[in-house]
């Protein structure tokens, strides 16, 4: 165990379960990573109720990035500490060879766990082109350490991956097919998933969703909104954990929801940046890349306002 | 002027019009990409009909692509003496520092016109994120010899450019902002484009429209099906250019439409790699890249059936 992980509490502990932040990433100026920044923030919260970090998913605008920058970010993860084993990195892009590059660097990181979404570009894709697409994956990567975590996010991706599909892979590659971050936002899915494969690890892509989730044996949640509400969620992880009455974890979970839902009434990854930007004094974390934009300065202040009103603090 | 553009044909013409195959990228068993066979292929292309070649775009499966493979692409064209001007490669990628790399040296090696995808991983994002995402990539390219095309492919892409976007863009980057390809399929979209605004370019992005789009002001049509059908798409455009009288043009068109929708009823990309493959007695040509799906035997007789049954050879 390193140093800095002593000091952040970020010790490996086995397969990834509870609250997974699905981290922003911090911009400099010049919209290039800012990866000091990066750091920082994946130290933050893990010390507020974060029990790993998924970076350069959707939240963390992954693919407004090059290969070379999310190579270059995991990298400085590292090296600044945090244990590859609390990490989960998107990995999975349009192209075959940039998901075989990233994943097999990630492994060398020591990250082994990576949460790959289909390629993306061609829509209507069929089933047998979406198993090529995540075989070839797997057997060019030819590591036994990999463990594939599929990035199901219709709505924005607009490739959905079925059950059927998800079935088929987990035959063919298990042990390495791992699990699911479900972006649906379709409980039943979850569910399904949940219930129909023992031992395929199901996270939630929204802590809206953690409580009925766990309840139906998912093992957690990866989310955006955990970049500024991990405390909580992780306090609501951990009445689950402990089975302390259902009525106090159920009431923590309509809490939960009701802050998330504060978040919802605006963009979420630039409002959420704003956020960081206030909370760290550090102008240059409201940045984002095209074609996301930065709140107007009337939205911000409406923000404000509103998170102000409703108590919600880092 | 090289040897090889005396060879084939390929003279520099000025701004782009005409004709232009979508070109396929043939890929070897390993399933990179050929290039040499490419470079046979745009050299064949400019000997059948075609103005120009427009490379790494959908139908050339460019985001199954690395940057640095699509790079190499470009520059074995030019190396195998395919003069730049003859070419319009498509530069659009997700990260803004992708699209940036790749249009900054298409430059270099001489090819100034590039087709140009909006980032199309986020969906539903703002005119203004979108103007700020070409607006980035104009100015930080920062090289007057730059004559961006829009790539407009809703279908596929998920992220349309409105009319209000291209005329903000053309205004602020006048003699920058050259045209569109739109494969939107809509005509009255192309007809608003090449009639609102003149001197800007607008390509069809199917030859079942280039007729009806060059009589509203278009300059012609950067097409898949050209692929295989640039002999016949060609002599269409000649008809147009030699002004030969409506019926015999508009019979020509109809021939060009009946035989692209013999095409259309198989899946277009794998099926003309097919018709390669058989043309040019080169097996390889059939592959494809994951998502995308080569077709089963049965498929493949059934589409030369089809072809043979039509009288529709290379």
């Amino acid at each position: 165990m390193t140093e800095a992980s002593e000091v952040t509490g970020l010790e490996p502990q086995g397969e990834p379960q509870g609250v997974y932040a699905a981290a922003l990433t911090p911009l400099k100026d010049d919209l290039s990573p800012d990866k000091a920044a990066m750091a920082r923030h994946c130290r933050w919260l893990a010390g507020n109720g974060c029990d790993g970090v998924a970076v350069l998913g959707t939240t963390g605008e992954a693919n407004s990035l090059s290969v070379d920058e999310r190579l270059a970010i995991l990298e400085a993860l590292i090296e600044a500490g945090i244990p590859g084993d609390k990490l989960i990195p998107g990995t999975g892009c349009c192209a075959l060879t940039d998901t075989v590059r990233l994943t097999r660097q990630a492994i060398e990181l020591g990250i082994c766990a990576v949460l790959v979404l289909p390629p993306f570009y061609y829509k209507n894709v069929s089933d047998e082109g979406l198993f090529a697409a995540y075989s070839e994956v797997i057997e060019r990567v030819g590591d036994r350490r990999l463990r594939l975590y599929f990035y199901h996010f219709p709505q924005i991706s607009a490739v959905p991956l079925s059950i059927e599909l998800i079935e088929r892979l987990l035959k063919a590659y298990p042990g390495t097919v791992a699990g699911i971050k479900d972006s649906s936002g379709d409980l039943e899915n979850m569910t399904s998933l949940a219930r129909g494969f023992p031992g395929f690890r199901v996270f939630a892509g929204t802590e809206k969703l953690l409580l009925p989730l766990l309840k139906a044996g998912g093992v957690g949640c990866i989310s955006a909104g955990a970049n500024v509400l991990s405390a909580l969620i992780g306090r609501l992880y951990g009445l689950w954990r402990e089975k302390k009455g259902d009525a106090k974890t159920e009431g923590m979970q309509e809490e939960v929801t009701a802050k998330r839902l504060l978040l919802e009434r605006f963009p979420m990854i630039p409002a959420m940046k704003q956020i960081l930007a206030r909370h760290t004094g550090k102008a240059s974390w409201a940045n984002v890349r095209p074609p996301l934009v930065r709140l107007a300065p009337d939205e911000a202040a409406e923000l404000f306002a509103t998170l102000d009103g409703a108590g919600l603090t880092l």
